[in-house]
Formats: C-alpha cells, sequence, structure tokens
C-alpha cells in the first residue's frame, strides 16, 4: 500500500478500501505517513467527501488509535451525550440527572474548554476536590451506584483524532463534514453505550452556518452509529444566542442546579428535556417523545433528580456544598452592572462573543496553559427577546481582573436592543436513528 | 495577510491577489509558512485551478525566489528551448546548432536526468572536460563568439520550484497544470530570451495523457510568456516512442552529430526542424513555417551546421574529439543484440520503459547521487514501425554490468510484433502566441 495510489484514488473520486483507510490513519499516528502527506489528503477529502463506507473505516481507524471501554459488567441501559460547543451550555449537568432518575445510567468522557467554549470538566471542577482523573473500575463504580460518571478524556482516548485535529486547524480542512462526523462519532464510540444524544450547534459562529449543512453532518453521524450498532439522535440547535442566563463555571453549576429545582430558564428548559425525553425514547422508556418531556417537567417541578447531580460529584470527591451557599463562596473583587441605554427587546451581536468576555474576566482560557477562576462569568438579567427598560440591568459581571472599563464597553457593544421582539426557535430539528 | 484566509479564497474559487499569491511562496521559502500548509494550498489549487492572473503571479514570485541572468550586452536575438522530457530526446543538440546557424542565439540553462530520462547536461558532460558550471561571464562570451552556451541550473535558480515540487512530488499534487506551467516558465523566464519554444510530451507516462489537456497547458504557458513579453510556440509531441535510434549519453550526442552530418533518422530530424523551423519564424528571420523547414533541411544536408554543436562544446572545455571517433572511445564490456522472434512490425510497450532500461544498464541515475556511464545506452535497430523479420536484430544493449540475462528480459518484454503497421504522428499540435 502506498500514498501515490490512495491519494490518486481520493483525487478522482474512487472510493477507498478499510484497508486503505487504516493505512492512512496508522501510518499517519506512527510518522510514516508525514503532516504534510496527511494535509493533501484532508484537502482532498474536503473537496470530494468521504462515502459512508469510507467515513465508517476513518472513524474505526480513529478510535482503534487509542484506548476503549468496556461496560459489560455495568448492569442496564447506558446513554450518552455530546454538544458540538455552545456559549453557556451547561446541558449534561442537568441532562445526566434527569435520564439517570429513570433508571438510565448516563456513561461520559468530557473535555476542558478552550476560547470561548466552556468545558464540562471546568464547570464540575468549581466543587473543590472534584475529579475528572478516575479509573475505569471507579467509573464502573460510580455508574453503578449513583448512574452518572463523567470522566476527563485522556490523551490516551482517539490520539489519532488529536493529531489530524491540530493539522486541520491550521490547513484549512476544519469545515468538512465527513472529517468532523468521523473526529466526534471515533470519540464517542469510545464508551460503549446504547444511546448517543448529539447537540449539533448552527450558526454564524459555529462550524456549521446553515441547516442544510446541519442536516448533512447529523446524517453522517447517524449514520456512523448505525455501522456500529449506536442509537444516535441528533437535536440541530440554534447557537446564535447563549444557553440560559450563567456563562461561566460554579455559576453554571449552580444554574444546572436550580434547573433541576424547578427554577430554570426556558430553553434550558426546554433543550434539557428534549435531549433526556429523546434519551428516553431511545431507550424505550418512554414511546414517544411528547410523553417524555411531560414526565421530565414533573421531575423538575418536584425536584426529585436534583440530589442526583449532588451524589454524582460527591461520589467524585467534589465538595457541593460550595453550591449550595453559592453566594458565599464565589465572590468576586468586581460587580459590573451593564444597564440599558434605551428601551427595547434585547438580543446579542454574537453569543461568542459573549463566550470570550466570559473568558476575559477570567471564566475561559485563551491557551491550554491558563488557570480557570471558578467564581468569574456573567449572569444575563435579561436574555435575548426580553424587553428592557432604559436604566435597567441587562448583565452582571463577575470578575477579579481590574480591566473593568473595557468589559464595560466589550459589554455594551455586545447588546443590541430592538424595537420589535424577534423570536426564534432554539431547537431547530430533532433527527433519530429512523431519519437515515 | 494569514494562511487561514488564503485557503478558504482557494477553497471556494475566489481569486487571490497578486501579494497574497507572493505572501504564499514567500513564506514557503523561509519556512514560515509550513509544508503542511503548502501542500494543502496545492491541492486546493488541483481542484479548483488558478486564474491567468493567479497563475502570472505565482510564477512571478517563484522566479523572484532566485537569481536571474542579464543579457542585455549580448547583441541579437537569442532563443531558448525547453522539452518536458522524453526518452532518446537529444533536440537540444541539434535545435541549437540550426538556430545559431541563421544567427539566433541560444541561452539556455539545463539540467540533469532522473530516472527514466537523460538529462542535456549529463550527454554534454560524455566530451570529457565539458562543464556546464560556467559563470555568467563566460556564458555570455560563448554566446557572443560561438552563438550557443548551455549552463547547468544551479540550486539558486527559482529555489522555490525546487522546494514546491519536492512537496508536490509526494502529495498527489504533480499533474496541476498551473503548477506545471508556472514551474516551467519561471525557470524559462530566468533567461530573457525573445522566443521560448517549449516540446510538450504526450502519452501515457507523461503529465499530459491526453490532447486536450496538453493543449491547455501549452496555453497556459504561452499566457505566462504574453505576461512578461516573451514569444512562446509550444510543440505537442508523442512521447509514446522514443525520439530516435539512440539511448544513452554519448551516444546520444554522436546521433546529434551525425543528424548535423545529414544521416539523421526522420522523427529526430523531422523535430528538430520544426523546433529550429517554429523559433526563426518567431524571432522574423522566416516569415512561415515551410519556409523555415526547408532552409533548415538544406542546412542539414549541406552540414553546414554541424561544426557549431563543435565549437560550442569545445568552448566549455569539452573533448569533442570522442565523438569523432566514437567507436573506439565508447566500447563496453558487453554489446548485446536482442533479435526478433517472429516477423512484424515493431512497436514498444512503454516508450518510459525503454527509458528505464538505459537507466539499468548503466546510462542513467535511479538516485540523484549515482554516476553515469556515458558509454552505456541503447542502439534501436529497427524503430517503430519499421518491419522486422525473425532473426534479425531490434536492438543492441550496451553495458558494462553483468546483469546479462535480466537485461535481455526486459528488452524481450518492451518489443511488441504488430502484424500491421500503426502510423502515429510525431508531432500532434503547434500552438503559437497567436493562439491564445
Amino acid at each position: 500500500m502506498n500514498f501515490a495510489n490512495i491519494i490518486e484514488k481520493k483525487k478522482n473520486k474512487q472510493e477507498l478500501t478499510a484497508q486503505e483507510i487504516y493505512w492512512v490513519v496508522n501510518s499517519f499516528v506512527n510518522n510514516t505517513l508525514k503532516d504534510y502527506q496527511m494535509s493533501s489528503f484532508n484537502m482532498a477529502v474536503w473537496f470530494n467527501g468521504m462515502t459512508p463506507t469510507e467515513i465508517a473505516a476513518f472513524t474505526q481507524a480513529m478510535m482503534d488509535s487509542g484506548i476503549t471501554y468496556n461496560l459489560d459488567d455495568v448492569e442496564g441501559l447506558k446513554a450518552d451525550k455530546h454538544s458540538t460547543g455552545g456559549v453557556g451550555d451547561k446541558t449534561s449537568l442537568i441532562f445526566s440527572p434527569l435520564v439517570a432518575k429513570f433508571g438510565v445510567k448516563v456513561a461520559k468522557l468530557s473535555g476542558r474548554g478552550l476560547g470561548q467554549t466552556g468545558g464540562t470538566i471546568d464547570k464540575l471542577e468549581s466543587c473543590p476536590g472534584w475529579t475528572g482523573e478516575i479509573s475505569e473500575d471507579r467509573f464502573k463504580e460510580i455508574l453503578k451506584t449513583v448512574g452518572i460518571s463523567i470522566m476527563g478524556q485522556s490523551s490516551e482516548v482517539v490520539p489519532a483524532d488529536k493529531k489530524i485535529y491540530a493539522l486541520r486547524d491550521v490547513t484549512g480542512t476544519v469545515d468538512s463534514i465527513p472529517l468532523i462526523a468521523s473526529s466526534i462519532m471515533s470519540k464517542k464510540l469510545v464508551i460503549p453505550a446504547d444511546s448517543i444524544i448529539l447537540d449539533v450547534k448552527m450558526g454564524s459562529g459555529a462550524f456549521m452556518k446553515d441547516l442544510d449543512s446541519a442536516i448533512k453532518l447529523s446524517k453522517a453521524m447517524i449514520t456512523i452509529g448505525k455501522e456500529h450498532k449506536r442509537n444516535v439522535s441528533v437535536m440541530i440547535t440554534n447557537m446564535d444566542k447563549p444557553l440560559g442566563r450563567a456563562i461561566g463555571n460554579a455559576i453554571e453549576v449552580k444554574e444546572a442546579w436550580d434547573t433541576l429545582n424547578g427554577n430554570g430558564p426556558d430553553d434550558l428548559v426546554e433543550l434539557c428535556v428534549t435531549a433526556a425525553g429523546l434519551t428516553l425514547v431511545q431507550n424505550k422508556v418512554f414511546s414517544d417523545l411528547e410523553t417524555a418531556k411531560k414526565e421530565l417537567l414533573n421531575v423538575l417541578k418536584d425536584k426529585s433528580a436534583a440530589h442526583l447531580l449532588k451524589d454524582f460529584i460527591e461520589a467524585q470527591n467534589g465538595d457541593f456544598g460550595v453550591i449550595l451557599d453559592y453566594d458565599k463562596n464565589f465572590t468576586t473583587k468586581h460587580k459590573i452592572e451593564i444597564t440599558a441605554q434605551k428601551d427595547g427587546y434585547v438580543s446579542f451581536a454574537s453569543a461568542d462573543q459573549l463566550g470570550y468576555l466570559s473568558m476575559h474576566l477570567g471564566a475561559g482560557r485563551a491557551t491550554k496553559e491558563e488557570e480557570i477562576d471558578f467564581s468569574a462569568g456573567i449572569y444575563l438579567n435579561k436574555t435575548t427577546n426580553e424587553f428592557v427598560k432604559v436604566g435597567e440591568v441587562i448583565m452582571t459581571l463577575y470578575t477579579n481582573r481590574d480591566d473593568i472599563e473595557s468589559f464595560k464597553q466589550k459589554a455594551n457593544e455586545l447588546i443590541v436592543l430592538n424595537e420589535n421582539s424577534h423570536d426564534e426557535d432554539l431547537i431547530l430539528k430533532l433527527l433519530t436513528n429512523d431519519d437515515v
């Protein structure tokens, strides 16, 4: 097998064999295929795409480049969830207790945040002592006892994806549907969950800029799932607005806790009960989504799933008490209120830019090495499409950094006050196993 | 300027500015643009092509990466010639005296051979003492006195092309018309010749597999020439057959000498008088090709240009005497005659493979470091479309290596004897400045 023949086939849209795809991935991982060759391959894929068979082989080859987990001795149904990354997205922290409440275990790998996007691991670490660095045995034990466990994604998981993504990032091949689909799915397939729910974000700041591309990506991922006997459902959601009112770390755990106690913002509640509902339908706990959502709303109202968040965090050595007494534990040097300059319906120029503002306040990292300030963040007193009167507070910034004027200016630049409300759907489309 | 924006434009078929193209080439030459980025750029060009404006800028940027020559103080018209590489192609050695005979000076850079293709510099070095490593001043002096000078192409000429070509060779981007056109033309434009004649080889073993692609490449090169005020003509020729009867080094210089003395094989004569004729028309020595060719055939007949080959070789310190007494000076340990197994019209399975056979006999290099055996090579006693009777000699192999049986077997595999003759044109199409 040699690269010259493989790249000729790819250039001329001939289907590569599974052996050829494996050879490309393995040779790149062990450095016999050079990065300049992998990048020409990626660009050829950008132009010519990949067939479902090629995508399946590519995904499997990536997955096989690292460790995988075996959950055979954890009885019962297991669910996994993934989001392509949104601002204020604390869905996993609400989704997991909701699903576990109905006896479906949530077994999940999560990552850290970078840039405008927060990471679930970072958010959970705002409970002192909490760790995602647990052994496979401990992971399984917590799954058995609590029904929820989230592990940090180690560098031994899908190393091929790490290496290929780093290359795509600097060679103009990030926005390729087969490469995105196989990247996401290779990391999901590492955990043998019965169902996977994917939240594909769509909008100006996301990989997927339009519904058509988002649907293509979703179908590609459902197809990969089918090839691996996993039931995949997808929600395509609007990422042009932040999710909920809290953006940061501890502040997002607090919002998740409030939501599980019946006090969640509408958009967040809607997304969480939809994600959990689809998962429960996938696992045949309910026969249809509407019934599932109704039951899940009741669970939020009667607060009966809330303790599962606390139990899971404590099982992974976290002190949940800090969240229960949030105001005392997460004080900041500065609390900056941004007020309306006129009356109007609120919108934000860019959800992404809100994420970057939160990062600058201390809640995120510009580079991998930076430390996170768990108490920093943003609270949206008013959010998209809510009416505000001149002088009322739109958002509150929490920070220990002193660039107050610059933060204020940035926040004001992001606020757009409209004469009319513009109602946009949060959930744009749902796709299940049956749609492919 | 940054790569992310440039690669997005190229992916989406937006025309790059000259500044952007310069940035890519220069950044790659000085290593700030990485090879994996350049290879993704090349692949995007493979798919989306380049506009004439982009090609012009790319060619200029490559040319500007190295040294260029100034021939202002060499009076008179100057011509240049280039072939994309054929087996047995000694055209330059006949073309140059023919053109110089009519007062048009031939100023040329040449390269060495690699693999199946011989190089003019190697062939000339079979005259002991001959060197292409001459100074610019000496080059100009020989042009003034003899009217022909050929310099070895130093590594300081178009270093960008060297670096980009090495990358294209291993990333599946050799067969891109804009990249081939700019690669060839950047090296031609370094010498300020008034006219350039290009021999574009077409056939199964060449870059250009069909006439349509060959015409596209030719037009791209004529266009580049126009942008730089150079008069470019192109001959598209069949490379599925070897040129003339001699394949090797000294044996090709000998055939060139014989041709200049009126004893050349028909195909070689036709190609040389056409190339020289087009050049003389480009330089307005003759008004039409037919008249030019008639005059050139007379020059071959009366041998009046032959001395110019000798004079030029001697001016560059070569001992031409060895060629005049060829049989004494270029003996080999083995002389292997390959005979016909049956009656038939001769053809060869692949001209390329004849080139490789010649290389294995010692006449070429498999790697850059190998030494050449100037006396090794092949003489085609019968060539394409000639009739041979069983037992007659078709070709003679000259070698100092002892793998006789293997050479015989290879030679026999390459010979195809047909019941009927298949007459194919050698020159498939001519294109001039007026065709673009």
